[in-house]
């Protein structure tokens, strides 16, 4: 069978060990953070510790862009290992590894699952389920890694899975998570959220949820993406203020032609929840 | 027993019918669409449909704002009676409530409870469950009657319940409901969401869950709060443009010091799922 190691044993690493070990692979797993390696052995998500990368067949590199690129860099790979990354950015990946002659395979992958909590503790074997995963593809890249990574991606529990490349995945991403993210932290600095206990619905839930992004590595993913994701921070502003303009005008007509061009373009949203 | 009547059978209407029916207690209920009484019957929401409102000593308003006030304007209601609205604006009800000499007790709510549907099909016996609810004071308001509500809301299901001044609750609704379904209808219109299918998780589910808001009845509650609502998205918008600048100049200090801060308030927040 073949060996796979875990680098990074976050909420999502944890989850690829924990998911791909209750599929019956056997998964070995570092990080910096030698109690999140003794918390994975001891949840049974990992074997042991993983200690020198080239002894392993597959590699899933799941830490911040930064730290992925600089593993890309100088870690020492088995010659055609299978080498994949989670990372929430693509293109800066991409070129890290294509920049120089490499002995592995690479193919990116970004699942779009998490929670508002981060860590091991926050991982489990049911993160993916049913989730959908983007798999990025390069001029390089080829089919039957695509499949090879597939396959894994299946045993983790993935719904369905899309394949683009590494500028649509980002361009994409900047509206479907990035986005979100600087919202719902710019939400909850309205002066009313002191004293909103029990004035809140669900709309207030939902809007808030992932308000509390680890600044260290969202400043990266931002960093990575700047161009797309201010063309959406200033797209989501530009609209806004269409609302604005409305209510302190009192235009009506103006509102409610606002409210309906937005209901008419959700409802041709497919949701995975509908 | 108390006779019950319920004017206007939508998602809020149909609810109290069928949560307060499964109480135990006798509702009879009305609505502009005939249908809408036949489904409730037919569905065991209501015992009948109500006729003379004068003969109900508890008489629940959900509808609209405009509509309510025009009830409140000409409805006979017995003398004495309990009559409560749901509207998701206080200061204008209570201002056409107290206008004139009434012959009934007033106590407004607002159940912070909904779907992103509409319609008594999305009604249910259940969707008050554990959700907050805020009661309206006003100077002319009697605790009893208040007490009296809030028997009939602890039937209803609801957990939490916050009393306030129609003001305070204006206030803070701009931010907890009313913001947020302009931020979601905003957020669809990126230039991104078509082809996103695949690309989205929990956190675009989120984002947008709320945007197909029925812009009739929504222009009409964000007219009537006009300024608040206004105040708020100008803030959010304030907010928003320090994200934009920091990715503007590639500042990556105040990018994070913004996240930060945005962190640490969520951090704050007392949330009905945490």
């Amino acid at each position: 069978m073949k060996k796979i190691a875990v680098i990074g044993l976050g909420i999502i690493g944890g989850s690829i060990c924990a998911s791909l070990t209750k599929a019956g692979f056997t998964v070995d797993g570092t990080d910096l953070n030698e109690s999140n390696v003794s918390y994975a052995i001891k949840n049974g998500y990992i074997q042991a510790r993983a200690e020198e990368l080239s002894g392993y067949d597959v590699v899933f590199i799941a830490i911040p862009p930064a730290a992925t690129i600089s593993v890309l860099d100088t870690a020492k790979f088995k010659d055609g290992a299978l080498v994949s990354d989670i990372c929430g950015v693509k293109e800066v990946i991409e070129k890290a590894v294509y920049a120089k002659p490499r002995n592995y395979r690479y193919v990116g992958m970004h699942p779009m699952a998490g929670k508002e909590t981060s860590g091991i503790r926050s991982a489990s074997a049911n993160l993916f389920n049913k989730a959908n995963l983007v798999l990025v593809h390069a001029a390089q890249t080829k089919e039957k890694d695509v499949d090879e990574l597939k396959t894994y991606a299946h045993k983790m529990g993935f719904g369905r899975i899309v394949e683009c490349t590494a500028e649509e995945h980002d361009r994409k991403i900047a509206l479907t998570s990035q986005l979100a993210h600087i919202v719902s932290n710019a939400y909850v600095k309205s002066e009313q959220v002191k004293g909103c206990d029990g004035f809140t619905g669900g709309s207030f839930q939902d809007m808030t949820r992932i308000a509390g992004v680890d600044e260290k590595i969202w400043t990266q993913l931002y960093m990575h993406n700047k161009s797309y994701a201010l063309e959406e921070l200033e797209g989501l502003i530009e609209h806004l203020n269409v609302y604005c303009k409305a209510l302190r005008e009192g235009d009506e007509q103006a509102l409610s032609d606002a409210l309906k061009e937005g209901r008419l373009i959700r409802e041709t949203i497919k949701r995975g929840n509908d």
